[in-house]
C-alpha cells in the first residue's frame, strides 16, 4: 500500500517572529498518527501572498496538504485572494457560511460586523466545511490530485474542525495502514529509571513497533505504537507486550490508557459514588482546576479551599492556631489538619491537601524551595508523606498536583479492599 | 538595504507525530527579530536522508539556512553523513571537537562511550563552531552563497550555542535593520470590532510599521513592530503610535506591554497593598491558580473557595439557601452573594465571584451553556454581569477567568479614584 503523502502549512507572522509557538503542527501529527496516518513535513510560513504561493506550489507532490491559519477577520489576513490566485477562482457569497456566522453571533448575543459578512465571502472552487467554533470557514480545495484543506489557526477551532469534519473525510477519500497504540500511563518514576527496568523488554520488542518514553510533571507516558497489513496480528502482538509490560512495573502504573491521573481519580469516584474536596496552599486551586476540566466533575467534586494566607488555615479550616505556631505552615501537623478540615468543611468522602514552597521566595534550611507535605483524609484516617518538587515554581506546582491525585487514588483503592 | 532571506529547518521524526512541540523555531523567530533580522519560514522533516536533502535544495535560495536537531548520539541520526552528501565532502576526525567533548565528559565525572566519539567526526569541509552545553558539534558551510548552520535540537543546548557562538557570527555575516516592537493588551472586544475602531489608524501608519492582532481567550494582544534604518526615528514614531492608539481605545486597553492580565492585577495590588480572594463554581479554581504562578502573589491573594457541591455555597460563603432556591444557583443574587462572603471569610479588600455553566451539559433555555455570573465586591458594594462564553468547557473556563480579573481591575481603579 502507497504512503499517503500529508503536509502542513501554518501561516502567520505570528509564529515566525516568536510571539506564538506553533502547537497545531504538533497535535496535527499527533491525531494524523492515531488515524493511522504520516505527517511528511510541516512548513511554517509569514501572512505574504508570496510565501503562501510558493508554500502552496512547494506542496503540488502531497496528496494532502493541511493549511492552518491566516483566516481571521482582520486586515492583515490575505489568505483567501491567494487562495483564489492558487485555484484559478474568484470569491463568491457562500449561503451557508453566512448562516453559520449568523447563528454563532446569536449564540453569543453579539452584534455581527461587516468584517464578519466578509468571511462568508469564500473560493467559488471550495467545498464549504462548516466551523461551529468561530467565524471563520473551513475550506476543501483539490488541485490536480492534490487537496487543500484550510483551517482556521485558533488551536480551539483548528481541533474542534479537524477531528469533526475534516477527519471523517480524509478517512473517506485516503486510505491508512492500521496502525494502533496502548498508552500506559506511569507516576512516581524518572524517565531513566524507568528505561533501566524495562530494557530487556524494549529490546526485544518486534520491529514493527515502537516505545516512545513522554515525560511530563511527575508522570511518563510510555506510548507503544506500531502500524501493520495485519490489524489483527498487531492487535494481539500489543495486547501481549502490554500485558507484559504490566506485570514487569506494576507499582509504577495509574492507567493502562491515555489519561490523566485526576481522570482516573474521577473514574474510580463515579463507580463507587464517592466524593472528594481539597484543601490547597501551594499548589494554589490546581488541584481544583485540573478536575473542573472534566465534564461531569461536580459528581465527585465537592470544593476546595485555597488558603494562601495562612489565618484562613484556621478560620476557614479549623488547623489550630497552635499547632500552625509550634510546627510551622509547611508541616505534617498542618498538612494532616487541612485534609481532615476541608473533608469535614465540604462533607466529601475524601479530603486532600498540600503545603509547602512553590518558590522562588519563602525556603528556608529545613523548607528549602520544593518541599511540599501533602495529606489525604478518609473515613480511616489521615496519611501524609513529604516531598520535594525541585525549583521551578509552575513544574512544583504540577508535580504536586499530580502526587496529590496520586495518593488520592491510593486511598480510593485501599478504602475499598477495607 | 536587501532583506537578509533566513530560513529554519527542524529534523526530528518526534515533531512529526506530535510528541515533541517544536518550540526551537518560534525562539529564533523570536531572537532573530530582536536582532533586526527576519525568519522567512521554518520547516519541520522527519529524520530521512531523503527529507533532509530535499529540504536543504529547498533553502538554496536562502542567504542563511538555521538547522536544528539530527545530531544527537543515537543510531537514528543520519544528518551528518547527508550533509556530507549534500556538500560533496566526507566525514573527519576534528580535534577540537573531541577535545571538547572529552572536557564535557570530565566535567560531569562520566565515562565516554564509543558513540561519543563518533560525534567528532565532522564533515572536512565544515567550519567547527563550538558547543559548551552538550557533545554534539555544531557545523558552519557554506554552498553557493548560501550559509548552512547546523546546531543541536535540545532546546536548551541549540539557545545556548545561538547566542554565544552563531548570532556574533551571523551579525558579522550579514546586516541587518534596527527592530523595535510594542505590544498592547486588551480584552473585552472581538478582534473585529477592535479592527474597525482603530481601522482610520491602523491604515494611516507609515509602511515600515506593521500591525498584528493576537487573539486569545477573551483578550487581543495588538503587537507593532518595524524595522527602519533610522533607529531613533522608529522608536520616536512607535511613541506616537502607541499614543494615538491608547486614546482611541482606552476603554479596552489593560496594560501597555506584553503582560497577562493577573499579572496587571497583581502589580496593581501590589501598588495599592490591597488583598483579594475568588469564590469560583464554573471557573473551578483557575483565578487562583493564575494567580499562583506568579512569584510572591501570596502578597495580594488570600485564598479561594471552590463551592461546585451548591450547599457548600451556603455553607461556606453564607449565601442563603433561600436565595439559590429563588433565583437559581446561576444568577445575579447568588454570584453577588458569593462575592460578598468570600470578602467577608477571607478578610480580603476585594471578592471576586463566578456561577455560570461551563458545559457541555447543565444548560438550561434560560441558562444555555456557556452562561455565566461575574461578580465583584469592595468596600464600595458588589457589581455583576452576565456574560456567554460559548461551547467550549475550556474556553468558557478561560474567558470567565479573564473576564473576572478585568472586572476586578475595573474595581481597583474605581476604588482608588473614590
Amino acid at each position: 500500500m502507497k504512503e499517503v503523502v500529508i503536509k502542513n502549512i501554518s501561516i502567520g507572522d505570528e509564529l515566525l517572529i516568536g510571539q506564538v509557538v506553533n502547537t497545531n503542527a504538533a497535535w496535527l501529527g499527533e491525531h494524523l498518527s492515531d488515524a493511522g496516518f504520516h505527517l511528511d513535513s510541516a512548513l511554517t510560513i509569514g501572512d505574504s501572498e508570496q510565501s503562501i504561493l510558493d508554500a502552496l506550489n512547494a506542496c503540488m507532490d502531497a496528496d494532502l496538504v493541511l493549511v492552518t491559519g491566516g483566516l481571521g477577520p482582520t486586515a492583515d489576513d490575505i489568505t483567501k485572494p491567494t487562495v483564489c490566485k492558487f485555484f484559478d477562482t474568484e470569491l463568491a457569497f457562500c449561503q451557508e457560511a453566512y448562516d453559520n456566522i449568523v447563528a454563532l453571533f446569536n449564540r453569543r448575543g453579539f452584534q455581527m460586523s461587516e468584517r464578519n459578512r466578509g468571511q462568508a465571502m469564500l473560493p467559488k472552487a471550495c467545498q464549504y466545511i462548516p466551523n461551529t467554533y468561530g467565524t471563520a470557514s473551513c475550506m476543501w480545495l483539490e488541485k490536480q490530485g492534490t487537496v487543500f484543506a484550510f483551517m482556521p489557526g485558533v488551536p480551539f477551532e483548528m481541533k474542534g474542525i479537524f477531528i469533526e469534519e475534516l477527519l471523517p473525510r480524509i478517512k473517506q477519500r485516503f486510505q491508512a495502514l492500521p496502525y494502533e497504540k496502548r498508552v500506559v500511563m506511569t507516576t512516581g518514576i524518572g524517565e531513566s529509571f524507568l528505561a533501566d527496568k524495562i530494557k530487556d523488554w524494549e529490546e526485544a520488542l518486534p520491529d514493527y513497533l515502537s516505545l516512545a518514553y513522554l515525560p511530563q510533571y511527575g508522570m511518563v507516558r510510555l506510548r507503544l505504537s506500531g502500524r501493520h497489513e495485519d490489524a489483527y496480528m498487531l492487535h494481539a502482538t500489543l495486547d501481549e507486550q502490554v500485558g507484559k509490560l504490566s506485570l514487569l512495573i506494576p507499582e509504577y502504573i495509574f492507567a493502562m490508557q491515555d489519561q490523566t491521573i485526576e481522570r482516573t481519580v474521577f473514574d474510580l469516584l463515579m463507580e463507587r459514588g464517592k466524593t472528594f474536596a481539597s484543601a490547597e496552599s501551594c499548589t494554589g486551586g490546581n488541584i481544583a482546576h485540573v478536575v473542573t476540566l472534566i465534564p461531569g466533575s461536580s459528581e465527585v467534586f465537592k470544593g476546595t479551599a485555597v488558603t494562601y494566607a495562612t489565618p484562613m488555615k484556621t478560620k476557614v479550616l479549623g488547623v489550630p492556631a497552635a499547632t500552625i505556631e509550634q510546627y510551622g505552615v509547611v508541616s505534617q501537623q498542618v498538612v494532616e489538619g487541612m485534609a481532615k478540615g476541608v473533608r469535614d468543611l465540604m462533607e466529601a468522602d475524601f479530603g486532600v491537601a498540600t503545603t509547602g514552597v512553590a518558590g522562588p521566595g519563602g525556603g528556608s534550611e529545613e523548607n528549602p524551595v520544593g518541599t511540599v507535605w501533602i495529606g489525604v483524609a478518609s473515613a480511616r484516617g489521615v496519611v501524609s508523606k513529604r516531598f520535594n518538587f525541585g525549583k521551578d515554581r509552575e513544574n512544583v506546582i504540577n508535580r504536586a498536583t499530580v502526587t496529590a491525585y496520586e495518593m488520592l487514588r491510593q486511598q480510593i483503592l485501599i478504602s475499598q479492599a477495607s
